[in-house]
């Protein structure tokens, strides 16, 4: 396996957006395509783009530009998508439905392999073709379950105590969209969050600025 | 209003988390945070807090540091949280159902107005005390109520024509879920999006990068 190594943040953080974008190239059947096209699309510039696919060691031809495929597929790899880590989901609420009927696990490196609620409404109902397991049954059901990561879909005060049983069990990569910062109780873990009210306040704080600066030309 | 200007985007992107941790801090009676304490907790260094916060022309007195309540407010009003804006969802789904139901709209500078579908099972139906109204409907909805923003929790495919109705109207703030790239088709948009895949790649990538190196410090 390739290994690239001391590759920072940002430039990890941007990889799935040029997996993306690469994803939609190829669907449109787009063969090649050049830094100058990936910049004009994506909003970096061309120079960005150059380093950051060179920290890879460089998939480019000089005047030929990328091939989608390769360029594709090697940032999946780099991505590590080609793995199907088991995952399990905490919390079957709208939130824990929504990511288990909307996300495409498989196409990103996890398999979802079991569903968990503490709602006796819930338990036995199923989503996804998983049934919704009691949360009570978690250690009964990792004995036989090795799961690599969870999903965390419950609400904030929850979230240390079912951390804890998970920590135990020996799971410590989490996705984590729980209002609780898990990183203050371990150092070990790996840790995800999606934080949809710090996006929420972005998006607030770019109106206002708007608003404020009319003149501006807006990004 | 204050106005602070040439702000950069890193540092915008920084300040949801700061507010959100002050806010824990204000929970918990804390009334002064000095910023080696605040970067204890976050993650950042001190002096990354202090030059962050000098943006804004400083909160801080040497020796002193930051009074809680008084920070929380004003990067609270930095980002524009005192307004409210009308904001509109479009989609009834699982996710949008997370969405409306999960977020503290009111906290974050806006308000829930309307919520949409073009599913005659939904249509009617009540989320949050709001009605679901029939898509179809958007122009009338919009004679009466001027929204300021749209959220899209639709399918990819539904977006572009959605998003063409809604420019029409003159809602140009979208906070979107959808994959769709909206900035593509118009220039003269504000769109905050949420990635929800690349935040599980960004995962797929920390635990593949954990496994295959498993003798370096996690950070």
């Amino acid at each position: 396996m390739h290994k690239y190594k001391n590759i920072s943040d940002p430039v990890i953080r941007r990889l799935p957006r040029y997996y993306r974008f690469l994803g939609e190239l190829l669907d449109k059947g787009v063969t090649r395509v050049s830094s100058r096209q990936l910049s004009d699309k994506m909003g970096f510039t061309a120079s960005q783009i150059r380093q950051d696919l060179n920290c890879f060691g460089g998939f480019g031809q000089q005047g030929y530009g990328y091939s989608v495929e390769s360029l594709y597929q090697e940032i999946g790899h780099i991505l590590g998508l080609d793995h199907s880590y088991k995952a399990i989901l905490i919390g079957a609420g709208n939130l824990g439905k929504a990511v288990a009927t909307h996300m495409s696990f498989e196409k990103r490196g996890f398999r979802l392999i079991g569903i968990f609620d503490n709602d006796p409404a819930k338990i036995g109902t199923s989503i996804r073709d998983i049934t919704v397991t009691d949360l009570d049954d978690l250690e009964k059901f990792c004995e036989s379950n090795t799961a690599d990561a969870a999903i965390f879909c419950v609400p904030k005060t929850a979230t240390p105590r079912i951390a804890e049983r998970l920590h135990k069990l020996g799971i410590k990569n989490y996705w984590n969209f729980s209002h609780y910062d898990l990183s203050i109780d371990y150092d070990d873990i790996i840790v995800e969050n999606v934080h949809l009210n710090d996006s929420l306040m972005i998006l607030c704080y770019r109106i206002s600025d708007a608003n404020d600066n009319p003149d501006e030309e807006l990004q």
